[in-house]
């Protein structure tokens, strides 16, 4: 069994891993850090986990952490994961990192939307976590940069039309929304139920951390720069990611020639749906599960297609698409551990 | 007090106008039609109308129902709509119309996105019942076309922009969410709790019956014929649109510019609040009321100002605006019996 | 006008205070008072005022504070209100004490639930704050203490019941159900939106401090002390609470007996609504109101009845009771704005 | 591999089955019923299944349906069941029946309570499917009546109590809340979003046709025949069902006491889940499992223990439970399917 370590396992992102790992049939979950929780069992913050996992949370770091599990799962906060993910390597472990730290290749561009960067030396060496764009890097890379949630919903909703060229790149609307799981657990009164309950609402419009993640990984598959629009929105409902994804079509072609583009690029990916021709996704029908479903309209009368792409946040955004890069890094099938159906209603 | 009737009582339009008439300082209502319910108190069929209303609902039609009030809500869906207005309008009555039929100016237009047209006729006089954009033309209607939910919300937050020519009116973006209530009280499985619940989805996407409602009016503000890409998603929430909007500034303008701009547009204006510069509207925080809140982003690094507006869609969107015309054309304030303040949390 | 002021303005029920005074006919808000949003606008905390009030929020307290208005609604948790309420008093003020400071009559069984009373001495002047059980009394009172959300809830649904005696008052079951918006606008995981969000809990199981509250109010209708067993729960959603409650039925009594007996007991009540028989009320159809509905079903195979009562949480349970207990106190109308139908859907 | 039929696949509680039995390790769906839906794909009318099943909907019936597999889940309304059931077994199926048909023992019981009975001869023979009661009587079965919902979250909360005598029996008290996916997937106006959110009502109060169940089961527990109150409630939210039990202690015993109980009575059972003392279950934290998760409270002050019990009402209450049925009768490990974590948040 490969011994499993979740440094910040108190948080959404962090249980959701623990959830994943407790069925894995091939790893298991030897060490938990919380600062908050120490002492504590992950179940009894999390009485889901109850009967599913016996482990402790922890306060440890350095070699004691690094110590206990050959791979880590980082679900901290930028600026911290980088503070830690240095040692976790040196220490000969690998690492699949959930913050940001380790996702923009440029340090320049991150320092520009998040702030100093104090281990550079390792962006070149993290492979960008999507498997569907990826996967032979990720098969022998060490630190795994885990992607964020709008873009995977975004770079696998795009990557066949960029890379076929049948879009313009330089004016892309991208209209996403989220659950409030996004959020993360830390009480805020923004994050309050009453607040969230029965509203709607964007936020950080064109400010986006995530918009130079969107735009480093889009302007690769187009094969030049771009800048997009990105408008990030709030959902009342705990868990999944819609984006809607606005594009000038540059080519003359049917909806038949998007579908066999969309088809051919995603053959053989287990974690990837297309839906029927002129259907479209709801976050209801991934809920739970490691899928990002896609669907896609043609508007004749403005020559734009519409493409929209559903994921749990929680799952292809964040814990799931880990355990998918756990298994590939570690010589895994890649579906192990993530194999359930969708949770409908 | 003014006699009204609200005809389609049953509906969620039908008892939103209920509720508003009858807190109204000068409107009674008088009559209420519903084929379904026919025979039953409105307020057995909505319990949250007990003691507030005792009215009945009657299956009446023709010259017994015109003579029962002086002025006539018709809260039915299109096609039923254009078979009742005429005779309440040859009968004398003033009618405020809130379903689609009298909408659309051009006969051509409407049939293409709907059905025959079956009295073309009244087109001409009809009134678009914006009273933001068409107040004079109202107060001396006698049949005013209630405008759409979405519609609403959209030609609100971009006329000041088109007036004034700062964006391109050729690539506009529009997204647009809805709260479930828009879709009505049929029983429908796509109007489940439990298909609604923790879920989102685009629907209709570049052909909603909104649509030509929506460039009709952006066109006429414009100057121009305009085509929008207009997507309409359903929120998993009761009470609520907001809409997300893109589109290319075309003149050198900053947020203070574009602020001043808004604030000239809806001086004096009570139902339109403009959040204060680089905050943004949402639709909890007009719940229940006739507000429409706006906002905006302008992003520099493309170019493009970010307007969202959030109305109450059964309200300003619905019963509400139509309140606001029935005030306007019997001579009432416009703000009566719409002063109350939005529900939050 | 009467100036009134809000101590506490900017937690869920000070705001719902606000929004209840700013449309009333002869109240006006001169003062609201915020520790944490001193110098900040209330429609800035909460946007839903924007264009319905323009008060800032202080921080101030004594002399200073009491100054500003001719009647106070203290706002604030327990503890806190003692500390204020007498300085107020002293001053000549009114006070709606919407803590649970002044509702206990007897200091130690106060203090066994709460914690040391440190302004004893004005328990015997506060009057329980239930005008349809205590009117003449609120009429002359200087210091109205205001009822809990749940007891509220429950009085109104057993007061016929124990002072005709057809029920045994020594094994009441209550099962009472609440929004989240009861449990207030402080940041805490608990009341986190994806921690309430699908998801139902029984909480403070015969530990509840409303429990002294209901057990007095419920002892003096039925002419003994008597002992509860009361148990909350937290509903996902954010207004509203529901009573279940059981009771042994110890007279021979139909249906019809018991309507009759909450008709004539309730008779003239504006805001008490009986549901037809063999109906049951709603949370939904009181929301935004200050309404409690009540039903009851008499289940013959057991000899019990159970009665059902619905309040929203804010309005009854909070703030249009307080408003109820202002216009009683200053000489209004006892329904000045306090009007409006209940918001469904 | 088994081979599998679900007998109305198209409802809540057949897509759930579907859900499960296509990730057993030892089963296969090879026949899916549903009138409605005929001649479509299982996953066209839930995308959820997208990739998870290609199976198709037949309308098929008799020896056609008989044929297609070695054991039959029955997910279809009391009435229709009965008509199917005696078919099945005839041709040597195992049938798992998920309506009431099977589950009441005194045929004059279920005719009080439903409709004539028209298969009577099987009742005696017809295993009420409950493991943790009935294991060894399952493991036997070829007819297993699956349990209701709500007797569910009673029968396992309650049966270490009675039968170690420690409650009275004569006046238990029940109050139940579910989750909105009980009401199953017709269109129906009482279960359409905006009916049901941000709302919470009681309904068939005292006459629910889950009494004569739980009042069979509790009544073989306590060694009497028994009279419960009953009453069900519908929570704003898809799945879960919280009970909430009132008793009284007729032995002296304290929270220890009661703790050893249940955990004697429990050991070894993997799918209930006792809460740590003073702790309570909350429906979230069993979503998506098959855990029925209890807790108590002693109430010193009455004499009353208060037990409450979450499920998941489609997994444990329903088609979980099944698939744990399907696995005694099948010779499979009873967990096979079945050991998911729980999806918080």
């Amino acid at each position: 069994m490969l011994k499993v370590g979740i440094i910040g396992a108190s948080g959404y992102t962090g249980v959701e891993l623990a959830r994943l790992i407790c069925r894995h049939p091939g790893a298991e979950l030897t060490v938990a850090t919380s600062r908050q929780y120490a002492g504590k069992k992950l179940s009894a913050i999390y009485p889901s986990l109850l009967g599913m996992t016996d482990i402790f949370c922890q306060n440890i770091t350095g070699s004691e952490l690094a110590g206990q599990a050959d791979l880590f799962f980082t679900a901290v906060p930028h600026q911290t994961a980088m503070a830690i993910v240095p040692d976790l390597l040196e220490a000969g472990k690998k690492v699949i990192d959930l913050s940001a730290d380790f996702r923009i290749h440029d340090a320049k561009v991150y320092e520009q939307w998040y702030q100093a960067h104090s281990a550079p030396e390792y962006l070149a060496e993290a492979v960008y976590g999507l498997p569907e764009l990826y996967r032979q890097n990720i098969l022998a890379a060490r630190l795994v940069a885990n992607p964020g949630c709008y873009p995977t919903s975004v770079i696998l909703a795009l990557a066949p039309l960029l890379k076929a060229g049948v879009i313009k790149s330089d004016n892309l609307i991208i209209d996403s929304k989220s659950g409030a799981a996004g959020a993360g657990r830390s009480a805020s009164v923004a994050s309050l139920y009453c607040e969230v309950n029965e509203g709607f609402r964007a936020y950080k419009v064109g400010e986006h951390r995530h918009t130079p993640e969107i735009e480093q990984e889009l302007g690769l598959l187009a094969g030049r720069m771009l800048t997009v629009s990105f408008t990030p929105h709030l959902l009342p409902m705990s868990r999944g990611i819609l984006s809607t994804i606005y594009a000038d079509l540059c080519v003359d072609i049917d909806r038949e020639g998007i579908q066999k583009l969309y088809q051919e690029h995603y053959q053989g990916e287990h974690f990837v749906r297309l839906c029927p021709v002129d259907q479209l996704p709801a976050t209801q029908f991934v809920r739970g599960s490691n899928f990002c479903d896609i669907g896609f309209k043609i508007d004749p009368r403005t020559g734009r297609i519409v493409v929209v792409s559903a994921i749990d946040n929680l799952v292809k955004g964040a814990a799931g698409q880990a355990v998918q890069n756990m298994n590939l890094v570690s010589g895994f099938a890649e579906t192990d551990g993530l194999l359930n159906a969708p949770l409908f209603p």
